[in-house]
């Protein structure tokens, strides 16, 4: 039943049936989202792609934001240039009970296809996303953690499953088309964790974006699946959890319900959301060393207790470029502590690089313990005179009970855009809060 | 090891080095996946793909094989929709040790690129072809069974890898680039077994094709990935196993020593190969029963001993059509019995729902003997007067032992062939026979 379950949920879903929570989430997912399209699209990962596909571009409809300026693509390959620049600074949103980065597989498929189409309105492009990101992250929850610990990117491994709905939401299937379209997307399971630290990564969400696009398309036409696509004994569910024991039928049985789109949190450093809370803190710190006068050279050591995923994902000692630095907690942490700030300029090749920065870094010690909740660090600076400073962050910012705040969103957006655009970047910025009010969003998507 | 072991054996693998066997086991899984891309073309599900895709077609430089006449197209399209097209009739060749059927996903991707490209040799794509299909065999061996067994369809689950190698030699890539491919391909992990009986099941080949296309692309220009993908604790071996363990390091010790292409063998009849004894032995039963005079309509009823995977895989008692027929022994059986002859005509709508082979079809009793090797049948046909007849099939035509001759692949060709194409059918099978002497494979495959 949960394939069907699934489909019939999100064929009757409608603009007007969202409620206006889930409406503000979406509006403020799919604005962060764009602004990290923009961020990430002149990374050499994604000029390297282009570099490769551009000779099989078929009719452009479709903008590449950011960088590539007026360039368009036919909406497949937006589809996946797009994704893998959303995500390829690892500075997009988390669904935090999955570890889901939702709506770079969704919106990169959802919005290609929207101005491939035309005259597809912002209210439909926000229920769109909204059914695709709820249909990733339900079916997420439904083998995590297995799922994960045996080694998928779940962003991805879902996510191409989240983008066919949201496009087949577009393309108004019926139920029955949209049962197929989530078995064909079912059955391009992408992304692996062994990719952490390389391109494949920021591939995982853009191949993922282009997977569910193109099982839209052909289940538009009739092309036909398994209407048990997902919880078959061989179907998707079962096969990807890893020894665990899917959950499809509890998780589907809350769609309408609990809306996962309102647990979706946006990243406020551009690195893996584990070293979050240590980054936050030592922000904090900064401004109290600034406060009390005190040079961050004046520190000896600096100890750090956080949660042991945050040793197992982010441990890099010793990064070499900034790719390596997302990597890395003690990086984020001695930007922070140096800098106040830990954003998309702070993991340059360069700051990676400065001595500065490394001594800092390799003051820093970090243990695990247990106790800790995901989004908690206990911080202490010890200083040449003996003294110290102790800094206990509960919730790190950008967690759900420390939410950022659109101004923080826009500084965010504003940040990234201004490092890609020679200029425009709070006018893109603008353009992005309001496409959920446009009439045609592809008027829109073609001034980012 | 593993991934470094795989890309420096298909980096140094030079045309010359292919022992003659190997060449011609390479020559004849060329031409036979020839005849199949064909013989599928004018299938509805090509049919609906290419016209969901269609309007994202780039420059045509790449044949779609058969009905679709002198069609071009991009070719990552062409790999798609080729790679669907050789698998929809499940006519498509074996690797018998692991069920993949290796050339599709291959095959598909490496010509197109070659016509694509241009100036590539019969020799280089058969070389191509080679290491790709000895790429797929080897990490599909190292999984096996447990990969199979919950669910993944092997062909495709290994295809992307094999499809990235293969077109990685003919961009002569580094070994360091073609470590990049195959990581890059096995992030794209295609295939679900809850699909067989619908048109997914042929999708999946295609999009491996496509896929393991698109990886060897993205290396070529410096897209990176992990050079430890295959082996990695949660790299593509591991993750796929499904609790196995797999046996990566001494699969690929062997590569270049046993050859995996050397043990394909070639569908005589367009069905899961699960069933081929038993309805082999129905063809040696209806020329028995042919030369004794006798009608198959006086036979009361038909028993067949077969091995327990041919009730767990082909057990549709009552095929509604031609798609679910290929998953019934006893429509094969019926029509091998009835006709002598189990070719694709056998298996159209029509004769599915012909109520003499209903009739034949309703008096098979099959049960599964624990005792018998997988390409072994016992049939035995009883008679109104109490005489029966009996079949003892130890191999089936088309196994390792009993192969099908060059004759045999001509006349399979030109059947499939001859359903398709309004003439030209033996022409088009006497290029695909020289294909592998060709100075430029783009000039014989514009005439396919």
């Amino acid at each position: 039943m949960a394939t069907k379950t699934l489909a019939q949920w999100a064929t009757n879903l409608s603009p007007s049936s969202l409620p206006a929570s889930v409406r503000q989430a979406a509006v403020k997912s799919l604005y962060n989202y764009i602004g990290c399209a923009i961020g990430g699209s002149n990374h050499p990962a994604v000029t390297k792609a282009y570099d490769a596909l551009s000779p099989f571009f078929g009719p452009a409809t479709s903008s590449l934001y950011g960088s590539k300026g007026a360039v368009k693509t036919d909406a497949q390959h937006a589809a996946l240039l797009n994704g893998i620049a959303s995500h390829v600074h690892d500075y997009d949103d988390t669904h935090l009970a999955t570890i889901i980065h939702p709506t770079g597989p969704v919106a990169s498929a959802v919005l290609a296809y929207a101005e491939y189409k035309g005259s597809i309105t912002g209210p439909e492009v926000l229920c769109a996303l909204t059914a695709g990101i709820e249909a990733s992250c339900k079916i997420g929850l439904a083998v995590w953690p297995e799922h994960y610990d045996i080694g998928w990117h779940i962003t991805s491994s879902t996510g191409s499953v989240g983008a066919a709905v949201g496009v087949g939401k577009l393309m108004k299937l019926s139920e029955e088309q949209m049962a197929h379209a989530i078995g064909l997307a079912a059955v391009q399971v992408v992304g692996l964790r062994e990719m952490f630290g390389s391109d494949t990564k920021s591939f995982h969400p853009g191949r993922a974006a282009q997977s569910g696009l193109l099982a839209a398309l052909l289940a538009e036409k009739g092309y036909t699946s398994s209407p048990q696509a997902l919880e078959a004994k061989r179907g998707w569910a079962n096969v990807v959890a890893g020894g665990g024991t899917p959950k499809l039928e509890h998780y589907l049985s809350e769609l309408g319900q609990k809306w996962e789109i309102e647990a979706n949190a946006f990243k406020p450093f551009p690195c893996g959301i584990v070293c979050h809370p240590a980054i936050d803190g030592c922000i904090q710190l900064h401004q109290e060393l600034q406060s009390k006068g005190l040079k961050p050279a004046l520190i000896q050591k600096i100890e750090a207790r956080v949660h042991p995923l945050v040793i197992e994902l982010t441990s890099k000692r010793t990064p070499k470029d900034g790719l390596e630095s997302k990597f890395s907690v003690f990086h984020g942490a001695a930007v922070g502590l140096l800098y106040g700030k830990a954003g998309p300029a702070q993991y340059a090749d360069e700051v990676v690089r400065d001595q500065t920065v490394i001594d800092i870094r390799d003051k820093i010690d970090a243990t695990a313990d247990e106790s800790l909740a995901a989004d908690e660090t206990y911080l202490t600076l010890y200083f040449a005179d003996g003294s110290k400073l102790e800094k206990h962050t509960k919730h790190a910012v950008g967690s759900l009970e420390v939410p950022m705040s659109e101004e923080q969103l826009t500084e965010k957006f504003v940040d990234q855009a201004a490092l890609v655009l020679s200029e425009g970047a709070r006018q893109a910025s603008d353009a992005a809060w309001k496409i959920s009010e446009a009439t045609d969003v592809a008027e829109v998507l073609r001034m980012l």
